[in-house]
C-alpha cells in the first residue's frame, strides 16, 4: 500500500537520506523525527517548497511516532558528530550519546505494531544496531545496520580508481566493524576477471584498505561530516527492501556464529535478512573477523548492562 | 554528447543541487568549482563514495574552469548567506559579496567558447544574473536566473495547502524581483477550475502572498539557510534545458519592455529563452511589476558602474 | 507497504503499461491477468529476463486474482482491438466484447476485500468504467477510467506543435466521452499566458480538435493499435494515486450532475476521486457535455439491462 | 551536449528499446529509422501523445540519417523475426535478410562523421556486428553488439530462481555466440559467496544452461518474439556508454585472440570498449569458446565475401 519511510534524526545524514529519496521519488510518504523541532520543521518545509518543481509528490509528516507504525523502513540517523570530531574520528566516541538516544527512541518504537525493517546508520553502527534490537525486542532479521556497506563502497571506489574500472565492477567486501577493526577481505575481491592479488602488491592492497577505512577522512575534515556516501548506501538498502529484491549486500546483521552484529553479506529482502551468505575466507581474514566481532560484542554487552542498570530491565 | 553540468559555488545550495542531480541520475558529468578547495574536494569524494550504491554513474571534476567549456548548463550557486543573516534576510545584503565574486568568475567564464546556458541562483538573483550577462557578454537569452520560480512554488504550496490540492495543480506566478518587491499575480491564479479570487478573500490572498514571499523564513531560521526548494527549482530548469522542452516557466529573464532582468514566465529550451510569454495583468499588477523592475534596474546600474570604475571597462 | 499494481488484460496496451511501469521502477510488485495464459506467461518471463539489467527489481505474479487483493491500483486493459478495426475505429464496437468480459472479471473482483483504486482503460472506457462500478459494487470514487486524458494529451500535443510550446504548458481539457461525442473545452485553454481564442481562428481550433479526437488514427492505422500514449496516461494516474498527490487531472469519473461517468477533471488521490472541480464552461460547451453524457448514460443502461437479464441481478 | 539515441529498425525490439528509454527519461532526443514509414511515424506519434503525461520530455525525429550524426549511440534493431519462426528459432536464419539490410544501412552510416557508439541487437548479432564494422569502417572498439548479455541475464534469472537470490547477485557469464554454440562459463559463477559448482550438480547446471540459452523459447512462442529482456540489456549498455561508466559487462566485442566478434566481458565506456577483461577459463570452456569463435568467424567471412562480390568492395 504505497511506500513509506521514517527517518529518526534529521542532522546532515538524515537530511541527505531524505533529500536523496525525495529527489528520486523513492517513496510516497515520509515521517521525519527529530528533537530539534525547528530544524526538522525547516527541512520539511524546504521539501514542501520543492514539490511544485519535482517530478514526484511526497507526503511529509513531522515528529509523529505513531505515523511510523506502517512504514516499510524506519531509518535511524541520529547522532552527535561533534563527539567524533573531539575524539579524532573514533566512532565509539559517539556511543555515550547514541546509546542513550537509542534507548529513549526504542521506548517509543517498541509500542508500535511495526512489521517493517529498522535500518540503523547511527554510529557506532554495529553496536547501536544491537542496542536497537535489544531494546525494541524486534526480530534480529528485521533490525539491521548499514555496517561496512559504505567502507565496501569506498574500497570499490579506491580499487576502481587505481585499476580504471567502475566501482560496481569490483566484487568483494569490507567486513566486521564499521570502525577501526574492520578489514578488506581481499580473498573475495575480483576485478576484470582476475583476483586482485594477481593485479596488485600487498603494499598496494594495504594502501587500498586504508583508503577504504579512512576514506571518510578527506570528506570528514573537508566538510565536517560525511553524508552523500552513507545516504546512498542506506537508500540502496531501502530500495532492496521495498522491492523485496533478495539481493546479496553487506549490512550490519546478527551473525549467530559470532553472537553479534557485524558487517557481513546477507540476502536482503522485505523481511530483512532473508538468508545467510557463506564466504570462504582465509585463515587471517577469519582471525580478523573474530577480533572485530569480539570488540563489538564486548562493547554491546557493556552498553546493555549500563542501560539496564540505569533504567531497569524494561524488556520483559 | 551526454549531459554535463557545471556548478560554481559548493555551499549549501550548490551541494544540494549536485546531490539532487546525482541522486536522480540527471547528468553524466559534473564540474564543481569552489574557492574552498577542501570543501569542494570533500563533496566530490563523498559523491565518489556513493557511486557503488547509486543506480547511475557520474564523472566529477573539481575546480577546472576549462572543463566547463562544453557543459550544457553552468549553475552559479556562489553566495555568502551570513550576510543575509546579518541583515535580517534582505537578499541585497549579499550583493557586495556576490557582485565581486560574479565579476571574478565572469573573467574566467568569458574566455570559454561556451554554447550552453548560464543559470544563476546567487542572490540577489535578478541583479546577479544581469551582472553575469554584462561581464561575460553572453547573449541575454542564454543567461538566466531562478528568479521567482521558488517564490511561485511557495505560493503554490501555500495555496495548495489551504485549498487541499497539489501545488502543481495551482496555476499562476509570483512576478518581479526574487525579493521584497515581488508580488503574486492573482489575476493568473486558477485552482480547481476557478479563479482564486472567487475562492478566497483579499485578506486570505494577502496571507498567501506573505507565505510565498516570506515562506523561506521558517526554513531560513530553522536551519540557517534554504536549500532543497531552490535546488529543485534549479534542477527543473536544467531538465527543461537539457531536453529542449520548450516549457513555460518563470525565470529571471531579460524583459526588453522593462529593460532589466526580472522574474516573469518565458518559453525555455536548449537555447535558453526561446520565446516570450505575454500575461494580461491587472493595472495594479502592472504597476507593481514596473516598480520591481525599476528597483532591480537601478541596483544593477549602480553595481555595473561600481565594478567598471573599480576594474576598468573590460568588456570591449 | 510497498507498491503493487495489477493489470487485467495483457494485450498491446496492458503490456505497454507493464513495460512503462517496470522500466521506470514504478512499483515493487505486479499481478498480470490474462485469459491467454501463454501470452501473459511470455510477457512475465520476458520481464524476468530483464531484471539483471534493470536498475529496479520487481516481483511478478501471473493469473492470480487473489493476489490483487492488496494492490494499490488494478488496471483493466482488456479489449478486442480487432472489433474497432472492423468498425472503422468506433470504440463502442468493442462493447459487445468488453461488457461480457467486464461482467466476468467483476465477479472475481468483487470477492476481494479491495481497498485500492480500479483504473479502467478498456473501451468504450466511460461505459466500461460504469459497468465495473455497477458489477463490483465498489464506491464510485474508487472506480475511474482514463477517459479523455489521452484526448487531452493529444489536444495539448497538437496545440503545442502549432504554437511551439511543450504540451505540458498548454492548459485545458477535452471533456465528455472518450469517443466521438467528446469536445475540446476551448474556454479553458491557455497558452503562453493567452486564451487560445486570441491566438487561433475558429477553423484552426476545429482542426486542432480533430487532431485531438482523431489523433489516434495515424497511430491506429500505422501500427494497428495505440499503446504508448494511453499507457503513459494510465501510469500518470497511477503515480498520482500511489503518492496521494491530490492532483487535478481529467479522468472518467462519476459526475452526479450528469448521472454518468464521463471525462472531466477531478482532484485525484489515494482514495480515488477526492474532490470535484467546477469548470465555468460556455453555453455551447455545456450543451456538448450534456449530449455526451446522455449518450454514455444510455449505452450504460442498455448494457446493464442486457447483462442483468442474461446473468440475473447478481448485485444485491 | 544532451543525450541522443538513434534506433534503426522499429519492429518489436526497436520499439521496446524506444519505449523503455522514453519511459525512464534516458535521453533528450531520438532518431527513429525504419523502411516501414507508416509504422515508424505511428510509433513517433504515439510517443508524442504520451508527452503531456510523462515526467521527461523527448524530441523525436523520424527517418533522417543525417540526424544520427551527433548521436551518442546508434542502435541497430532491424530484423525479420518471421525467418526465425520458419527456421525453428535459429538466429542465423535471419542472416540472409540482415546481412543485406546491414550492408545498405552501412552505406548511409559511413557517410556520417560519427563519433559515438554503434550498438547492434540485430541477429545473428555477433556476425551482424562484424558486418557493420566491416562496411562502415568504424573502429572496432566503437562497434559492439548485445552479444550474450541477454543470455547471461537469463542464466542469472534461472540460477537466481533456483537458489532464491536476485539475478544481480549471481556473478558470471554466458560466453561466445548469441546462439546455439554459446555456453555458461560455470567456472566464473558465484552465488551467496560460493562457487556454483559447490551448490549444484552437473545435471542441474546443464538444466540452468539450457534455461539460459533457450530461455527465450517460452517468450518467443508465447508472444511471437522477445522484446523486454533484450531491450533492457541494450538500454543498460546505453546508460553505461552515456555516463562513461567504465563498467565490466558482457558484449559482442572484437576479440583479437579469436579474430572475431563474440560475447565476452569488456570494460565499457564512452569510447566503447575501453579495456579488455581476462577470464581464467577451464580447458573445456576455452575449447567451447574457440568453437563458438570459429563458427562466427566463418559465417562472417562468407557473408563479407558474398556482399563484396555482389556489391563490389566499397570500402577503400
Amino acid at each position: 500500500m504505497a511506500r513509506k519511510i521514517g527517518i529518526i534524526g534529521m542532522g546532515n545524514v538524515g537530511a541527505a537520506v531524505a533529500h536523496g529519496a525525495i529527489a528520486q521519488g523513492l517513496a510516497d510518504s515520509y515521517v521525519f523525527i527529530d528533537i530539534n523541532e525547528r530544524k526538522v520543521e525547516a527541512d520539511a518545509q524546504d521539501f514542501k517548497d520543492a514539490m511544485a518543481n519535482l517530478a514526484n509528490y511526497a507526503n511529509i509528516v513531522v515528529n509523529d511516532y505513531e505515523a511510523l507504525k506502517d512504514a516499510d523502513v524506519i531509518i535511524s540517523a541520529l547522532g552527535n558528530i561533534q563527539l567524533q570530531h573531539n575524539a579524532g574520528e573514533d566512532r565509539f566516541a559517539e556511543f555515550p550519546f547514541t546509546r542513550e538516544a537509542v534507548y529513549q527512541v526504542a521506548q517509543e518504537l517498541k509500542q508500535l505494531d511495526f512489521k517493517g525493517i529498522l535500518l540503523v546508520i547511527s554510529n557506532p553502527v554495529d553496536a547501536v544496531t544491537a542496542l536497537y534490537q535489544e531494546f525494541t525486542g524486534w526480530p534480529k532479521e528485521r533490525v539491521i545496520g548499514t555496517g561496512t556497506l559504505l567502507d565496501t563502497a569506498r574500497m570499490k571506489a579506491a580499487v576502481g580508481e587505481v585499476l580504471e574500472v567502475n566501482p560496481k565492477s569490483v566484487s568483494g567486501y569490507n567486513l566486521g566493524e564499521h570502525g577501526n577493526s574492520q578489514f578488506t577481505a581481499w580473498s573475495q575481491v575480483k576485478v576484470k576477471g582476475q583476483d586482485i592479488t594477481a593485479l596488485t602488491s600487498e603494499e598496494e592492497r594495504q594502501n587500498l584498505f586504508m583508503a577504504s577505512m579512512k576514506g571518510g577522512h578527506k570528506v570528514f575534515y573537508g566538510k565536517g561530516y560525511t553524508s552523500y556516501g552513507i545516504a546512498s548506501a542506506a537508500l540502496r538498502l531501502v530500495a532492496i527492501i521495498l522491492s523485496d529484491a533478495q539481493e546479496e549486500v553487506t549490512v550490519s546483521s546478527y551473525q549467530e556464529i559470532y553472537q553479534t552484529y557485524l558487517g557481513y553479506p546477507v540476502i536482503l529482502g522485505r523481511q530483512g535478512v532473508e538468508a545467510p551468505v557463506h564466504l570462504t575466507l582465509s585463515a587471517e581474514e577469519k582471525h580478523l573477523l573474530q577480533g572485530s566481532a569480539d570488540l563489538i560484542r564486548n562493547r554491546v554487552q557493556e552498553a546493555v548492562a549500563f542501560l539496564k542498570e540505569k533504567y531497569g530491565n524494561t524488556i520483559e
